[in-house]
């Protein structure tokens, strides 16, 4: 199962509603379950560099099925991925990406969100994921 | 000037409703005034390849304020850009890139589309760009 | 739908065989639904350049849904994709790459072959792709 | 001496069989002495970031002809490698790949795994690896 245009967009409306109600400005990409970016939002002044993190991000939580923040542990000087960003053209290890499910709970793809601290990128994101119902 | 999201989604949205109209499915890009990604969708079984394309005609098409076929017809072997394409990480020079502007005539941002003929990709192309009055 | 593990093996298997069955030696890339890589046969002695270029002809032919060959007709000088392969981090758009349906007709990968003239690669491809029913 | 593809295909079979016996999901990579991929395969579900991590964790392991969790000591803050992981196009340095060895004791190439803990990718690489004599 994959993602459609129709549920990334509901997605990305729900994130960016987050984003407002928290008052923050954010990146928001959709990928689908092969990691291909499905539908991605930049909203006014937020973070230029942060276009390119959310995306990482989400390919990131698909690539290993798990929230981004959860590979950041273990990619830690002396833990056990140590400088797995390097790996597939770069990951992002820090909140703020999370996998997408459907009602059944098959993963159709994953949502990355950057551009305020990684708590409030992660919360903007699960509350893109948990709009998909 | 730049474009703002608002305003990036209304060119997504009317270069979607050409690509039904002439019943095509796309993957329809929208880069800001500095050929960042502002806005982003992929119609559900689109060609997965246009994803980046799109992306690309849309940086093209601002990186040199023009149609990004016209840039095409001048990077023909023997021509003036011979092999353009090899700079700023990847150019796309055939049609389905162009120049988004305001009511006053400034340049605001670009919109690239691919999915179709080159033909097609420019139509939706302009129907989006068009839509900014 | 997404081409499983056992099948891709079966694909790479047929292709072996007619590669030994026209004697020539090649490499042999499938790609799923999604341009991941799935599985890889690189038979002794075939050419190393060939690596690359079989996955990327894998991709290729699921990025566009069509045989590399096709593509590459419309990216010559003068064509209405010229230069295509300058995106998607490289394409091979001559012979040698195909899309591999199910019985049902839907397309779950794609099949790149390389290490001959492209007429081989081609029919060796196809060789593979023809295995899935 | 050089893996064969018969050879490197016994591996992949072995760490497949070593994979299933202790219950996990992997991708798992051959290269020949020349770092050069001979055969790969994506067990169906195992993690899509982990086709390319697999492959790097071959390519480092006949890099420095060492398991790759040696070199990740090394590549440590304060270490005497420290961030050797952006050489090479990306290595990857904690465990999962190591040499592959011909019945007289020399390296003809080796192997990567990647899907699961690092220990249990380097006991399904050692598997796949130990299955040559």
């Amino acid at each position: 199962m994959n993602i459609s245009l129709k549920q990334a967009e509901a997605v990305i409306a729900a994130a960016k509603a987050k984003a407002t109600e928290i008052k923050t400005l954010m990146n928001i990409a959709v990928v689908d379950a092969g990691t291909n970016l499905v539908a991605f939002a930049h909203m006014d002044d937020a973070w230029l560099g942060s276009i390119d993190i959310s995306q990482k991000k989400a390919r990131t939580a698909r690539y290993f099925n798990m929230p981004t923040g959860e590979i950041g542990k273990l990619s830690q000087p002396g833990g056990s991925l140590y400088n797995i960003e390097h790996s597939n053209g770069g990951l992002i290890t820090f909140p703020g990406g999370v996998v997408i499910k459907n009602a059944k709970g098959e993963i159709i793809g994953a949502i990355g969100v950057s551009g305020d601290t990684v708590e409030n990128d992660h919360i903007v994101a699960q509350a893109g994921a948990d709009s998909i119902k």
